[in-house]
Formats: C-alpha cells, structure tokens, sequence
C-alpha cells in the first residue's frame, strides 16, 4: 500500500471520521482507522458502539501507487496528520505492520493494528431515501436534542423521535419534564417510519454537517439509520422500545397567550436565576402577569436575596392574570431554540404544560411542566 | 450608603477585584467585597490567603448621597452585575443588612455579611518604590513563573526570586529540573532586595496588567510585596525561606552552539513528542547534531513507533556533533518566552544542563537539564 494526498484534504477528512473513534473500549480495534485503498479512491472507516462512519476521499491531489487496506491507531494518526508540515503527505506499509509517513522534513513509522481484526461493516443504502436540506436537518437537531433525557433510566428518552407520516416528518424529544417538537413538510411518497435515535448520535452528525452542502440523504433500515452526505455515510443503531406516545401532552386551548420579545424575556430570566430557590440542579423561577398587563419574573433566596424583573408584553395580552413557576434553565433552554425574535408564551393553567411558539419557527413547539410551590 | 455608578465602569472594576475573592475558604467573610463609599469615591477591597486588592474607583458617572461601608458576597454581586442591563446602577442599605440595587427593569436585594466581621488590611506604600514598565512586568512574569515547581515538597520553589542588586533586577525561577532567569535594568539608587512571591500571585498580577499603562510601582515590605498600578493595588505575601543559590548552575563556557529558527524547532519537538516515551508525564525527545551539521530531532516509542525530524540550523555550528535527550515539554515552554525568531541553544556537554538565549531577549536565559537514557 503506498500512496500520497494532500495533507489539508487528508486532515479535513479525519477529523470528521475520528468523530467515531471510541476512545475507552474493550476491544482495541475499535480505537483503530480503517484505510482502504483502492485504484483512485481512499475510504476510511471509523466505528463506536453508537456510530460508524464511512468516508469515500476522492480527491485530485491523490496518487495511489499500491492499493491494500490498514488499521492505523486512530488518535496518533491524527495528531501526527494535524501536526505535519509539507503540502502533501506520502505513506507506505513496510514489512506488513508499520506504516511510514513522509512529509516536508518529518519521516515518522506507526505500528499498525492488525486489520484482520476489524469487524465488516455493512452501510446499506436504500433505493428511495428521504431527502432533506442540510439546514433543516441541523435545525431538527438543535431544536430537539437538548430536550432529552441524560439519565438512563428510562434509555427510550435518551433518544429523538422520527416519525414520518404522510407528507409530515416529526421530531420530539422529552425528558418528562419538557418536550421539544419539530414538523417539517416532506415529498408524500415514502414509507411511513417511526424510530428513536440516541441523541448523542444526533449531536456527532449537527458537529459535522456543514451549511454549504444542501442535502442530506436518510436511509433507514431495521436496526439502524444512515445520513448521506457529501462524500460522508454517517450510520447510527437504534435505541430499542417504544417512545411514548406524547400528542396528547400538548395542550390544544389556551386562555392566556402573552407575546414577548425573545431576548428581553431570556435576560430577565437569566438574572431572577442568580438568586433563585434550587429544585435539583436547576433554578426555580416564577412568572406573573398582573393585572396592568405587566410580567413580572421573579425568584426569592432566603440565604441570598430577591429579584425582580418586569418584562413588557408586545401587545394587550389576551386572558386573565396568571402566576406559574418553572425551571429557568428550561425555559432558557427552550427560549435560545427559535429564530424569531418575538415568540407566544401560551398558557392553560397555572399547574398545566406551557408551550412557546415563534412566527418565524414554523412547526417548532416546546412545551415546559411547571413546578409546583408553597 | 446611597450611590449611582456606571455599570460597565463598576463592572470593569469588579473583574479585576475578584481575582482575590476565596472561593472556598472556612472564613465566609473573605468570600465578601468590602465596599467603602466616601464623599467622591468608593473602595473596594477583596482578600484571600495569598493576595489581597484595593481599588479605587473615582468615575464621573459616580454620584454619592450618603457614605457607608458594607461586604457584599462576591461571587454573586460580581454575576449580577454582569448580566444587569441599564447604563447606571444604583444601590442603598436597607435595615442595615440588604443591599438593594436598581438598574433598568431589575430590582434586586441581596442580604449583606457582616461588615465588621472584615479584618483590617493595610496597604503600606514606600516613599521610594522601584518603578517598572508594566509591559516589562508582564515579560518577567511570562518568562519565569512557568518554571516554578507546582508541587509543594520544597514550597520556596513555588515562588519567582526577586533580587534588586545595585542597577539589575534579577528574577529567578526553577523546578529543580529547569531554571529561568530575567535581568532587568533599573535605576541605580534602590536598595538591595531578595524576596520571594508566590507563583500564583504572579499569575493573576499578568492578568490584571493591561498594556496600556506605563509604570507599575513595586513597594516591598518585611513580609509582603504591594504593586501599584493605575487605580489598583495588588499586594501578595512573601515565601518565608532562603531561595536557592543558583548562580553557578548556569554553565559560562559553551563547546556547541547552534542557531535556529525558533518556530521551525518548537514545530519538529512538538511532532517528535508524540511518540515518545513518557518518563512521568513529560515525553522525552532527543537532538542529535550530525557531523553534516543537520540537527536530528528523534523519539522512540517501541509500542507506537518512531518520529525523525530534520532541522536546518541557520548558520555552521560551533563545536563538534553531540546527542542530549530532554523534556519535550519543558523545551518547548522555554521556546515560547522568546520574543526572538532566532535563537541560540547553547551546550557544554551531553549530560550537563543546555542554556537557550536569543538576540532580541537581553537578560533573558532559559536552561534544561538533560536527561540520561540508556
């Protein structure tokens, strides 16, 4: 095996493939690169217990003298890769287990894993997958992943929700406290599907979609999902079980809605939490409407003090005052999803799920359990 | 106690201040600001085991109705202020013990500590301080505290040496596995001083020292050191103890001297040091000058495998070929105190310490003790 490639090209690669490289493994293989080389094309593959990926480099800095395949320790091989000086970057396998790599003034050999011992992995790609802009997928996942459960006890809300059905793809996440919705239109001719994904698996993929290349291709099978994109097959298991069922969570009336500018709510917020009664480690914080149409958000420490904050709504608020108290990193949380500005905080009740909405968020609801006090 | 202050102008003040907040301390009132309004200004004065700050804040947004002093928590009256919204902040005590403090749409109280539970702390000024420029205050620092020893078995190597002698100040630091020294022209009439600071006193001075003013005023006293600067006074404790003699550790005569470009060097260590072998957290890499008067920088890790790196020295060496081995680490942390691009490493022998100087950093010297293999 002997070939040589541009060493910005061979970098960029890496550091999307080592996002799957476990680091603490039983099994060493696991920690390894699979280099494939073939007549004019280098794959690399990288897999964890959550996530594989495959990277197909087809790049016109590449000349490939000898094909053959390896398994490179992973980290060092990308260490060495960032550190290296020298445009291009020359390798070739010497007595069957070493891997030397030349580069401007640098001549370094690696100790190669034993490539038999890498398992095959299969990235099976169907005939119609769903198709969706890059953007869009990045916005699925940052509107919803933050919503799941990081405690495994119940290891189903660990993971996001997909359902398609009909022209309608659908994205939730809940920890049981809050949950995170996100529609989006799709073409009508597909299977229907319903699966959970680990969010970790999601969050790997946002780190490495980019914003410039427009479509991402989903195929999905039995046991696992695969996201196509560019030159990327980024494959991720399903979490086993069932997701509840979580339509009827979400209230349908609201007697009271008020209408906020976003980043005055979310600083309001942000302050009143400074001195704020702890439930677990999260800060309770109370809102009022009063009469005068005026918020107020406040929270009371007995050890450290008060805050009050008043917020004006953006318009006469429709319905009653109201009083409710919640988590303020909940509700910030949810707060720093939309993109509009002014968003619609919807009320049922004082002890009832509220939800948020934005003009400029089409399909986006989160929904937040208040907290009980006194 | 009644006062209006510009919030960015109190912010700005507070950020240096808390660099002497404790955290964790069993004396809760050194977790506290104390803050002394007078007629036309207020004091601030934060303190923990090692240094202690006063500031003086004279600004023109202050407007001052009635005097007082009050300790305030720290940590969370520096959080408030940063997140407070409004160009000015006003506070007043009521009943004694809370600080209530208005800006913009925020009303907050905090409950105060117990102001005379502060102990008194005198900021003892010299007539005749010795005067730096701040920017050559900020090089000693960078330059030497990175050498002190970060364990505690012989506490004086914690510290920087700082002796005046006649027209040089002299700042020394040293592990015990590598020495740092900085010699500084000053005026001749002082008199002589031998102290030793803290490390880390050292450390949050850097931070506080902006670029943009010129002097810093030094006053020593018998047990401590108190650096005046703009509106700051910074004070630290001394290290009780005899600083090592550590003039006759740097070698005078040099058989080998090789000059390099700084940049190219540190680059060649930092690769060869990752896959090396570690002789407790440090990787150990070796130079080798050839007789063709290339430098050979290598290391060997028989698990992982082997780095050789050609260096060019930029002019024909000095002397005759030699092989040292050293701390990768501890070479690289001396290149980056040089301003100089071009540097010296100087050698008396393969097993006696290296010394590495540059043409653009008078009084500055770095030296490495070798270490033996084989």
């Amino acid at each position: 095996m002997n070939f040589i490639i541009s060493t910005s090209v061979l970098l960029n690669n890496l550091l999307v493939a080592q996002k799957a490289l476990s680091t603490k493994t039983p099994a060493p293989y696991l920690q390894g690169i699979k280099l494939e080389v073939y007549q004019n094309e280098v794959i690399t593959i990288t897999s964890n217990s959550d996530i594989s990926i495959k990277l197909s480099i087809k790049d016109e800095s590449l000349k490939i003298e000898s094909q053959g395949e390896i398994l490179i320790p992973g980290k060092f091989f990308v260490d060495i890769i960032r550190k290296l000086e020298g445009e291009t970057v020359e390798f070739s396998v010497i007595d069957n287990n070493i891997l030397r790599i030349l580069a401007g003034d640098s001549d370094v050999t690696l100790n190669l894993l034993n490539v038999e011992d890498y398992p095959e992995l299969d990235f099976p790609l169907n005939d119609e997958p769903i198709r969706l802009d890059s953007k869009i997928m990045k916005s699925i996942i940052r509107q919803t992943t933050f919503a799941t459960s990081a405690i495994e006890n119940r290891p189903i809300l660990t993971g996001v929700n997909i359902r398609v059905e009909g022209e309608k793809l659908m994205a939730i996440a809940t920890d049981s406290f809050r949950l995170s919705q996100k529609n989006v239109d799709i073409p009508k001719n597909l299977d229907n599907m319903n699966v959970v994904i680990p969010g970790k698996s999601l969050d790997e993929l946002f780190r490495i979609l980019e914003s410039n290349l427009e479509e991402i291709l989903i195929h999905l099978n039995h046991k696992s999902i695969l996201f196509e994109y560019g030159n990327v097959l980024f494959q991720s298991r399903l979490l086993d079980g069932n997701f509840p069922e979580t339509s009827r969570l979400i209230p349908v009336e609201f007697p009271v809605i008020i209408k906020f500018n976003k980043e005055k709510l979310f600083v309001a917020i942000d302050r009143a939490s400074l001195l704020s009664s702890k439930e677990g480690s999260s800060s309770i914080v109370k809102l009022n409407l009063r009469n005068d149409n005026v918020v107020e958000i406040t929270s009371n420490s007995p050890e450290l003090g008060k805050v009050t904050e008043k917020v004006y709504p953006l318009e006469k608020t429709i319905g009653m005052s109201i009083k409710i108290a919640f988590s303020s990193k909940y509700f910030m949380d949810a707060l720093k999803t939309f993109n509009s500005e002014e968003i619609y905080v919807k009320f049922t009740g004082e002890i009832r799920p509220f939800v948020i909405e934005g003009d400029n968020d089409p399909g986006l609801t989160q929904l937040i359990l208040p907290v009980r006090t006194e």
